[in-house]
């Protein structure tokens, strides 16, 4: 496909001083922010010196944010909303040049943003806790939801803004400030955002300083925070080996985590699949952000009597997406994060065919570079072999077979992995067998949907090795929050519960 | 008080045998089954030999247990409740023997056992998901709660039954297996309640074998069983020393944790308090058990103005409390639990003297043994000092004073533990501020009522040092279950969210 | 079949004094308690004399109820579900022997009293309100569900015994009094539920006089406890004619009225469907209780491709259909409750053939009496005339076809009843449109379920000239309270919602 | 004070020019539109000729307004709180212009409806039905909220836009289309809100036309509409009467109501209330909208041993209320709506020194004119005479005094109406036996604070004569849906509910 010839650079740059970031900031000598297009270095960004100072600005704040009203609290996030709304092109423009994801979905994961805005705006009003029937006469009982504390985001490359939104949304509404540590590797759309919200704050007018700090860093500043006792929660985006590391440490401070590990989706597909339908979810959440958002499709488990036929249609499909810079019309395929992203491609394929597997398309290096551009591949495999139990950051589809539809959702649940799942069918005996208690045992179970691209209204995460955290909607807002069990007496007895006499 | 001469042990092995447990059970050569009242011993259960096939037995028992409708597993637990009624008077009788409570605390501690069950039948019909609006058309989402897996649970000896039972009947209704590791120092209340249970399933008639085991054993069978990867959630009742190791042991392998561990609850008495509740709230709630309850009070934050008027009523009240045999009639206060308990007693009022406190009443050791009898201790402190931060599991009342509401407050709030709280007032702005966001920081805070003898139908548990797990009523089931979102396409489009477009 | 030849009459009274209620009772002057088996009169029954001492007792036992805790009030309602399940087989012979109704639907009723006092006992811990975040510093706002007061349950001939269930287990817990008018039909089985009631009222100690009250008498008694404001909820389950009038009759005192009334349900039945299974549903649901349920299949709506083939099954298994004494060993199919049902029935047959139907089975009198038997029907319609669109309680199934399914939808809906329906499918497509916004437009919407036998956790009712009321499961308590929404400032100063200024 | 000389018919014409409403429209020959302030005429509103024409729209903008998706509903009613925020300050001026309420009130009302769309907009992403465990394997059950259909909304002059709002809002929202009848005497708030919102259906380009539709009419339209079975809900706002007539017109087609009816709303001031701010809360709520809100405090039960304290202050307060036009800096009594007010305001008076009132203070009329200005009156009664069970709309302040608080509670609920209620208080005993089951029998109970101005978040209505209505914050938008109770079998056996057998 055709690459735009401005440089990634240049363009960051541009919208970095339209939104307001002050060239100062990303003209330091801390990390190197480098667009995965092209290879060329936007700025480089300052590692933030204290974290101490970090933990102890965000603790003054929420002595003072937590006195808020709730509603207020979401006045600010509704106009986070407003900004997000007046910046989304510029916003996403960055998630593009700097996460290197397709025009459509850099404008989708800002959107994303706003939709979490929206809903926690409606939040704001309820934190809905319970009044509860007292078995004592003359007490009633409730339970109220008070604000945490502290909340550490750290964020990883592929959804470099979204997540943050919905971490910091919630967090903010339920009366907690925040401290976000993104990926070394997407500094810039984090200053962008904090710029944004700097504006929502600023005509906001009552947000206590510190209530919402950007940390630059690595993994230690990760693991220094996330040791730190003033931040009752820390809410995690990675891989399994980094949402293990921090589940220990939080856990020996008996802190609580909110972990989105590693995925290792699948979709199922019966005979009878609408076949269309299929051959474009499949493409969309396999290939889609070149096979690195958690919820990309990685297994692909086919009916056997339709196996054939929906491989050849997928590896016509393959023949022609369109690979390239991801600014360019038409693109679908950007490229790969950074080199090593690349190496763990080439590595996963020369793995799968050792263990038998045969590739159908795709699997090359493209010539597009100087970014790490690959061609998306299809792997037929024999057997859900090591190579497939691993969650490989690229576009690799694993297609596999089976006879018996209990097999299938057998085959979907024997990985370590239990983020997200699908079925293309249009039994209602598989559908509800796929949703039943017997079914899949991931966070999200979809039916007729690839295994990508949820909606802010529903909890978002994963059970097993993706680490049992949800974020966005339902009630995952009350990870964010301490519950209180209130009961109050005024009678004037002192009963006990369950019956229990003691007179002094 | 006059101490019933009969041997604990002899009444323990009446009951068991009445109950159904089979000599050959406690007449083993493994843990020794003691009487806290008077050191005899009762017998002596062998510790579990392969923790592997009970793990290997829960999984399978999960694999047909959560088959069944969840209103039909509510139906063993209403079987339960029915034995549970049939059997109070002995396995309370058992409680007092077994972990030295008063006989009406035993009651009251089935009588728990039996409301969970009833709570736990009506929530079988419930489990409660959500229908969520979707944002695409043609496209409905819902949110289903799932059976998890097999539960452990690690309970202790102060509620030798009744957190089983809180953490059994959820998980049972939820579709969980539940594997009980009791404390070494009550397993004969184990053995009794494994028989009454045992009762139920046969009368159910198609609960999977291996659905509800016993797992007699130390630490060491603790940690094994939560370091198990078949183990999705362990639910573990203890020190904080122990959660904490338990915490990290999970975390490792990304499970999950319910921890219920140390409180260091605290009481404030403002001036609008009604003394003559007040004096009766804090005499149950701080030796009741002979104070070692997780919500035992053990410390009084008392306004200067009614201090001392306090003091001279709660000297005078535990000047005649009635310490002895807890069968006993008309015994308040049993034996603690065993020598090193005793100990901690001497050292934490030593430790109390040496940092400035001053004992008002109480504090010595009883005659009444060989059990280990005390008097309970009041002890003024100067201010919060290292034993006032601790929590030293034995009945000793810490008196601190105040002149400012705020400042009560922020005293409550300034200890690692978080598990229960209470005010006595009549104002209003006093109840109200203290149960606000700015208020008590506790899982439990309480107006007019002690910090302990909570119902079943609130949430129970704590915060910060206290492990920040919740068990029994309101949503708590939700920890024994696994969250799946659930978006069903059956429109013949496919609309990305966010209005990604995404055409291959 | 063969009929037991023992007299209904002589039966119904062995129970009654099995079931402790006085023969003096049912040996008094006014409605006649006759059964639809044999005709057979087993007493007269008088009619309530002072409907306002009715509901004055009523209004006095509110004040005395309300207070007690709401899982005090459930207590009473487990003790009722103990007394049912000893009760059992006597009172649903009891409904056998008055409605006429099979042993196994007479034991299906039962338990489903069953069933919903186990429910409402759970819900005697929750009637959980919100607590919801007040926009004003200092304001906590929660909302809590109050007793209402005396509840008046009118109740039909065809569930005798449930529908006071319903109403009345979740009435008792809610804290509400209820006042029972069965039908004149079935005073019995009420008297013998009264009995088995005042046993629960009697172990429980503590109801005050008029909780539970029954009254006998006809169509005046009814509208005169409607028309009374003492009595804010009136729940009636019966024809649409009369719910009509007690909906006026309720509102000219703005009391609030909760509406059981006719249904006309329809099944549509797709290609796609398990005709096995439709075939026994179908007959199940359109012939269970000789056709005389509110949820009773009516209606059936076949795709053209299959018309054919599913009415000559149904034929088949029309011709064998066991009709006859409903005590007897294998009968499906009893009386009609009495000879102007069966003139109903025969007059719409009738009117069914002048509108172009056609009898494909069925439609004649049996020779069983002197009950009044009849063979169910099945009749090809041309179309929903006038006939199709009116709810005769007798089992005449109306057939008609289609070709297209949103077709087959919009005839479902083209009714003015709307109380439930259902279609058979393995289509996720078909299913999921039928039970979206722009599908089934009833209360009750099944896939491949037939119409009748709703599960007591869901909400019961319908739309239209359904009546809109709902029992039950779900939130269906909420009618049976007075919701508060509570607001309470504990700041020092007076803040107006939405920013309004008023200083004086 | 001083009244503003501009003749408030000229400024309402300008405000109407500039938020586009035609001269057409308000030049018609229809209801004359007159200002309280001067009896200045705005202009003429012609009659909707054609109602049948508006419900046929309105249902057919049903059948495609509910197949959007929720959220995507939702983004209408953002879109309307934008350009609601962008002519704030006009349409606040016309509420003050029509309707007579100072600056402050009527900038309040439309913040009112700002806030209900924000609210609305979250709510759009929740519409929250449940999952319920089945009781049978292989089967799920599920609880829908589905569009119900056209709402009628009938609104009162005194809240001429927000009562709207809070329906619209919601209704369109949950997918219904709506027909709004404002008061006769408030045509031009309402076609300026029509106005407002038609930009926003403009901006959000896929509303069916008929979406909202707006009736100019009398009661005769109201009562036509009512009696329309297209229209499945009616909420109408207004007198007792007025919703006397509606609910029996609906019932009779089994419809349903939600009626905002008169309220009659007391205050009980104990003796460790804080008189300083009782007394400014008394005086906002009593007098504020000129003692014609719903929620406007009527009765003042203050407890005996602080009542001429109370009253003394009260009086030295009413004596320097200033009262004029309402666009005068620091007015806070505007104008009554009209002469007819004026009328029962005098009547009232003299009826209540008739039945032994003494006029405190006030009562008089003052020289304002041309509008109906008089001087707020407090009046002390000697008990709840004829006249003090009667809503009187206008500013009448009845006082009396209790000296137990339990006869305080039961003055309280003493009266027809059930709207709204307070207590000022600082003892927890009256606070929460205040709201407790034997408290006050009112929808709103607040403890600080007056009566008036409830915030969104909550539920807003009440009970006994004032309709049992909801509306606004909590669950009251279900009363804008249909619920649906699903269950879908997936298995391959048909189990019958409650155990039942039936096999053909």
């Amino acid at each position: 496909m055709t690459v735009p010839t401005a440089a990634a650079a240049a363009e960051c740059r541009d919208i970095l001083t339209r939104l307001g970031v002050p060239a100062s900031v990303w003209s330091s000598d801390g990390f190197e922010a480098r667009s995965p297009i092209d290879g060329s270095v936007a700025g480089r960004v300052a590692e933030t010196p204290d974290l101490d100072v970090v933990a102890d600005r965000a603790t003054a704040a929420f002595h003072q944010w937590k006195r808020l009203p709730a509603p207020r609290r979401g006045e600010l996030v509704r106009l986070l909303g407003e900004e997000l709304r007046a910046s989304k092109d510029d916003l996403a423009r960055l998630v593009t040049l700097e996460a290197g994801k397709i025009v459509s979905e850099g404008l989708g994961e800002v959107q994303e943003m706003i939709d979490i805005c929206d809903f926690a705006v409606g939040l704001s009003r309820q934190i809905y806790g319970l009044t509860i029937a007292s078995e004592r006469p003359g007490h009633h009982m409730r339970e109220t939801w008070q604000p945490l504390g502290p909340v550490l985001v750290i964020s990883a490359f592929n959804f470099p803004v979204a997540v943050w939104a919905w971490n910091a949304c919630l967090a903010l509404v339920c009366g907690d400030p925040v401290i976000w540590k993104p990926s070394e590797k997407t500094p810039l759309t984090a200053l962008a955002t904090q710029a944004v919200l700097d504006r929502a704050i600023a005509r906001f007018g009552e947000a206590p300083e510190g209530l919402a700090q950007l940390v630059i860093g690595g993994r230690e500043a990760g693991e220094a925070l996330a040791a730190d006792p003033r931040i009752p929660l820390v809410s995690a985006t990675g891989s399994t080996r980094m949402g293990r590391a921090v589940a220990q440490t939080v856990a020996a401070r008996l802190g609580r985590s909110l972990l989105e590990l590693g995925g290792n989706n699948a979709m199922i597909v019966t005979p009878s699949a609408d076949l269309d339908m299929a051959v474009r979810a499949i493409a969309f959440s396999a290939v889609g952000t070149c096979g690195q958002r958690c919820t990309t499709l990685r297994r692909l488990l086919v009916h056997e009597s339709i196996a054939d036929a929906l491989i050849a249609r997928l590896k016509a499909a393959y023949e022609t997406l369109p690979v390239g810079d991801p600014r360019g019309d038409g693109v679908l395929i950007g490229p790969l994060i950074d080199e090593a992203a690349g190496a763990a491609f080439d590595d996963a394929l020369m793995q799968a065919e050792a263990e038998g597997g045969e590739v159908v398309v795709g699997g090359t290096r493209g010539a597009e570079g100087p970014g790490v551009y690959v061609r998306p591949a299809i792997v037929r495999m024999p057997a859900q072999t090591a190579v497939v139990q691993h969650e490989t950051f690229a576009p690799i589809l694993y297609v596999l077979t089976w006879s018996d539809f209990d097999e299938a959702v057998a085959m979907q649940n024997a990985v370590p992995q239990g983020l997200s799942s699908c079925v293309f069918t249009d039994s209602v005996r598989e559908a509800e067998a796929f949703l039943s208690a017997w079914g899949s045992d991931c966070g999200i179970a979809n039916v007729n949907i690839g295994p990508s691209g949820a909606e802010i209204g529903g909890a978002f995460g994963g059970e097993k090795d993706t680490g049992g955290g949800r974020e966005s909607g339902s009630d995952a807002w009350k990870a964010y929050m301490r519950r209180q069990t209130q009961t109050v007496n005024f009678s004037r007895e002192l009963p006990l519960a369950q019956g229990v006499k003691f007179e002094v």
